[in-house]
């Protein structure tokens, strides 16, 4: 096989401080001498499905075409929960079927999906703890190595989906969105992308709304974050094409004492500078 | 030397924050151009060794046959202190002499070990603070550039142990065991094993035991997390076959309150459900 | 490209919990599909450039000839900051153009400085938040493929540099420091070199000095932490040949209450033992 394909990131949520993620790295080296492995993610939240969902949809598509993607964000290990491998034209997926493979499977036309049964490509004793290992990791490394994933197991047509919340749009021009995302800068990640935004908005101008999180408003939608004086609250779209509220040089997190789950109204109706909200 | 053979793993109390992990690899990247680096953990507690000794040992024989492993948490940096190679059928270890090998050395026939103190594979200039540059590093990549490990220095018989805590089995049917390691879910890792528990258990039956930790009782051995509802506490051996203190999607530290050095106290005697301390 | 050119090493403050380095590997690779990228450090503190130009500075030089190193410590993305390509006999350094080279400069004879504005080498599609992404990763990958720094942009002749905390010498033998830098195991870093106190110092005799930090006094300047006893405070050149206070197997920083830009005084005066400091 050949070298090109034997690209391979890991996300999980086993963090750095103990021995697995490393343990998972020997395994795959251990069956794929070449495997060149990528860390995507180890820091999710433990057991937080969404949050690995959002990681990996915001990451995946920039690895170049041929690589494979392990997932071990896990709660259900040990439990009848299945093992997908999903194929798309490009990348190959490999996760428990949990719903963390959501947000890709929504945005890619999946070539085919298998539920991985066969443990002739699983370590000869699988516990019911460490799937990362026992399972994911040999699996990764057989599949670099060549094997064809229908050898894994049979094909399925459906994947677990978890709800992924979703903004609210009324009728009068005020849409409720959520923070589904707070980055190590304290920007606020919305659930409102810029198409959606325009399909909403009256005359598809950004100019024309006004944006409250915790009770301050924004005005405007801007292109960066140093287009306001430092210190000053800016909303923008950020890297991965959802509307972010930031602060510039400084942490909107805590300036704001926002969670994951607040609510940002974006109002876009004709009367928004009537309103004296301020 | 083949590519096979180039592969290192790093073990260190260095964290992530500062240089000194780049630091190392670029040493060795700069000795041994084809070195194929992974961390094994950089996150040990600072002068933890038998931290670095527990997540050595759990990690260190997933890794391919011919994996250098070098460990770098040496508080005695600068003293007399010695530096050892030690050579295994599949794996070479380098390491300070202070006891990290200890669990290595317990379980592995080691063919031979090396008192390291031929300064023609070190850095040229040999600080007293940081030998994982200036030593560690170095030796390293020569090693992986094929130099023979006898070239390192005079072969020694004896390596440092540290104790490591054991679990007191009594005649009367009762385990005192320790808790040894908390990772990062909040799994408590005990020092007793599947094999000692068998040994030691009247009729060898899991069920027929009662585990003591905190204050809380649990009736049995489970084989996964999900055999007991959210929420709810469990006994299993965990993946690296240590007895281990659960909650299902939960963090068992937190909730019971403990600490690494806390007792677990396993009742295998026969009267065991008239005790009545639940 | 001959295989040795293809090493990168990556400096941000993104750190590891989001899924922003993990997207710059996936560019760079997607546009070198060779490079071997090693992690020189994500954990600087958020838009601290200082904190990453020495971080770099401490370990850019401990990698193999031909090494190209990016930093990606970016407060000023989207604003007209400059983003620089600078190239010494040795290595390659792509940043944005607001001081985070200022140390390298000063000790390195660069050859030439670019100001990197080619479009055709970054991505389609540039945003203004995430610059790592757009322009500093596939520029890297381009660089590493072959291209000629001079393809980038226009020759410049002058970089930013920031105010690096300069110790004060005064004239009666007293020279006032600051820490610059403190680490994982609570050592303190001050911006006095080996060099600089020796040309200070009467009699260029280390012993012949006081140290004085929070109210504390150190008399000499040791070799290595276990010179003293456990807990006790010591002063040395550390591995960076900085002047450095520490505690033997223990935190220096805790111990002591001191933080970055708390000021260190070092007493080379003929009277010092008569001061009663103590």
């Amino acid at each position: 096989m050949s070298k090109q394909n034997s690209l391979v990131t890991l996300t999980t949520d086993f963090g750095l401080q103990d021995e697995y993620v490393a343990v998972m790295k020997g395994v795959i080296l251990n069956t794929c001498q070449n495997a060149r492995i990528v860390d995507l993610c180890h820091n999710i939240n433990p057991q937080d499905i969404f949050g690995a969902a959002y990681i990996l949809f915001s990451a995946y598509s920039f690895f170049p075409s041929g690589t494979m993607h392990v997932v071990v964000v896990d709660p259900g290990v040990g439990s009848t929960r299945r093992i997908v491998c999903l194929k798309t034209d490009k990348y190959t997926f490999l996760a428990p079927d949990n719903g963390v493979l959501s947000l890709i499977a929504d945005g890619e036309k999946s070539l085919s999906i298998i539920n991985v049964t066969n443990n002739k490509y699983f370590l000869p004793e699988v516990s019911n703890t460490f799937h990362g290992r026992d399972v994911f990791a040999p699996v990764a490394g057989h599949l670099m190595n060549g094997v064809d994933i229908n050898e894994l197991g049979a094909e399925i047509f459906e994947i677990e989906k978890i709800e992924t919340p979703a903004p609210v749009l009324s009728t009068n021009g005020i849409a409720t969105a959520q923070i589904i995302y707070i980055d190590r800068f304290g920007n606020l990640i919305t659930n409102i992308n810029r198409g959606l935004l325009k399909s909403f908005q009256i005359d598809g101008m950004y100019g024309a709304l006004s944006i409250t999180v915790a009770n301050h408003r924004i005005k405007k939608i801007n292109q960066s974050y140093s287009e306001v004086e430092e210190g000053g609250l800016v909303a923008l779209f950020g890297s991965a094409g959802y509307l972010e509220i930031a602060v510039n040089k400084a942490n909107a997190k805590e300036l704001l004492n926002v969670e994951k789950g607040d609510t940002v109204t974006i109002n876009c109706s004709k009367y928004i500078f009537n309103e004296g909200i301020d």
